[in-house]
């Protein structure tokens, strides 16, 4: 008898006939002996119905009384899969993320989870009942409901999973696994048997919508067993993606997958000073706004005698007006340039845990672009990553030059 | 300074616009230098829309996760709410049922408040906040969520005022007081300014929809000093009904108003031998099911030598399937007649203090009926009350006739 947790997202819990063939799966795995944790999302589209009512009553609503809207989306989804297993059945509870004790920080819209308390899921699991528990959310530790941010159901999955040390966490969506590419930009894109999770976060940080970053982290940390698969396939298929820890095998494999970001935005800040805590001063101020900074590319030069900084970073477009205040701020205090925006970039990944035993592999990036007369704008490495920023309008070329100029077609793991 | 207590309908909250108006009325009070408490329903057709969707996964949806849906209507409107004070340059802050302490027992779909912890709305009030409660709902001792039942609202708004021992409550709606019968049905009736409780309490529970008939049980038992006011009415409007204590004055109006109640079937089952404890049992058996007996008529006479008793009640139409099922079992370990129903009935109720210190108020009743020729089916009577079972279809022309006979178009209290 195994401990499994499984995780809707919005599109598999978008219909009351949807919700049924979630239960069916459940029940299925409960049937077979097994424990079931399903941890759900709000159905497909509730999340931004709710966002849109509370934009109807004001441009910028409160973010602790959004939360308070937002988080009823996965209540009413858990309570309908509650529902639905008790129709079929099978003995079944939902459970809000403040049930469940899932106590998080106070950042309201993008909360971290600080504890879980297992013990009443592990008492509903006892009685043999199915626990269903409302993903992307959690409540501080005064009781205020908090939400995780977009995608944070993933994150209450695996957490569950780490708390509970569960078997595995099965995270279910639309697509059948993580793939070398999006098959929508790659139609020869294939299906990866297993990932490592350092190369699922780096992926998922630049634009691999199919976890949550933060999920993949939660996974790593707790050695959480955490797979792929598509809710759309039927009950007992064995395709999918594994995350596992890195072995051996792994890094003969140089390039595992690219990865396309199209929603973030430039900002360049030219010509700051170059005195020691310059550069930490404004990003400390952009982290205080909450603002996730992604890549930094910092160029130093000399100009009318002094050493001066030009900082180019990328953030989410939605955080541009609160990072272009910020950042304008700090270079009037520092009498630097005035810093530009550009809003027509997309960054373009490659990711393996493979470069670091292979040499070349940037040159080898840079010769595909290249040839592809893609201008690279900004480049940024990690020890497994190489992205670029380049215009928008490339990104789809740049995605398929790369795709098969690293043979990910071949790709066999 | 005061503290009031304000409570507002699904059609005051009913669009962004009418929610802003509500925040507008709050924020008078709270300029004025009163400490204000907002109970808010959900937005009107909410509820109805979350149950039909749990309808759409299952035709009995489980009543603990009924609940859990149900309750996340509240959730939006309060969270909605507090956005537009905050909009409007107050500080707000909503909380549900659950995060005020609103602890009922576990009775899902109908819970009963038994306890409400005041701190945290008191420590909320002395920030200077506005607090808004989620309205209907509540959690039981071990967390589940739970509601009132329709109507609970008003139970949540009283509990909450009595509570705190709040100067007043003020219950908003789409009528500016209660009125001597429907306006609907009789357009010369009359707003009455002031009503007893127990005035009010028999309308409630005979049909005047004003107010829920467990909220003035609350108010009555605190003496909470309430008043019925229209959320349409500009601010600062002075027209209401209150519901207060019984004064000396009340008694000199015979009648105070005409109620009608629609929802309702009959239930006979006839000849129930004439033993001590049969009727207990039936009743004790409906009161298990959480089955609202209303009127109960009860006729004794002589069948085959034996006492036979037939007895005939009222209840809730869609409570009737589960009546009808338990009347049936009981009749037939005690080998009595079949059990029949009517559902093509009304009840028609005249209701004052008044008619404590007069007679003959009965046989007026009764003469204005046959008057107008129609048929009394049951007949019930409290202290201040006299109800009347009669075929729907005559319940306009009864009401009519009974707001004339007493002449409540002269009402002036």
């Amino acid at each position: 008898m195994a401990l499994i947790v499984q995780k809707y997202g919005g599109t598999s819990v978008g219909s009351p006939d949807r919700i049924m063939n979630v239960a069916r799966r459940a029940i299925a795995y409960r049937k077979k002996g097994h424990q079931v944790v399903v941890v759900v999302s709000a159905m497909s589209g509730e999340t931004d119905r709710l966002i849109n009512l509370a934009h109807q009553v004001t441009d910028s609503p409160d973010k602790r009384e959004l939360d308070m809207i937002v988080s009823t989306g996965e209540q009413v989804s858990i309570a309908l899969l509650a529902m639905a297993v008790k129709k079929l059945g099978l003995d079944a509870i939902s459970l809000t993320g403040g049930q469940v004790g899932i106590v998080t920080d106070k950042a309201y819209s993008k909360a971290r989870i600080e504890e879980i308390d297992t013990r009443i899921i592990r008492s509903h699991l006892r009685e043999g009942r199915i626990v269903i528990v409302a993903g992307f959310q959690g409540v501080d530790p005064e009781g205020n409901i908090t939400t995780l941010g977009r995608g944070g159901s993933d994150t209450t999955a695996v957490a569950v999973a780490a708390a509970l040390k569960a078997d595995e966490c099965e995270i279910y969506t639309d697509v059948d696994g993580v793939y070398t590419a999006d098959p929508r930009i790659v139609p020869e894109a294939k299906r990866v048997g297993k990932i490592s999770f350092t190369e699922m976060l780096e992926l998922a940080n630049m634009g691999a919508k199919v976890l949550h970053s933060r999920s993949v982290i939660f996974a790593m940390k707790y050695n959480v067993k955490l797979s792929v698969r598509s809710s759309f396939d039927k009950i007992g298929s064995t395709v999918c993606t594994y995350c596992v820890k890195e072995d051996k095998g792994m890094e003969r494999i140089v390039v595992t997958g690219v990865a396309a970001k199209n929603d973030e935005a430039r900002v360049t800040v030219p010509a700051l000073p170059d005195r020691p805590g310059v550069a930490a001063k404004l990003f400390s101020e952009l982290a205080k706004k909450n603002i996730n900074v992604n890549l930094i590319v910092q160029s130093s030069s000399q100009k009318g005698g002094r050493g001066v900084n030009d900082i180019s970073f990328t953030v989410p477009k939605n955080e541009l007006k609160d990072t272009v205040a910020v950042s304008d701020r700090i270079t009037k205090q520092l009498s630097a340039g005035s810093v530009t925006v550009d809003k027509d970039i997309s960054i373009v990944s490659i990711v393996g845990v493979g470069m670091r035993s292979h040499s070349g592999i940037a040159a080898r990036m840079f010769n595909i672009m290249a040839e592809e007369k893609i201008n690279l704008q900004m480049i940024s490495t990690s020890e497994i990553r190489i992205s670029a920023v380049i215009k928008s309008s490339e990104i789809q070329r740049a995605v398929r030059a790369l795709h098969k100029g690293f043979e990910l077609h071949k790709i066999g793991r």
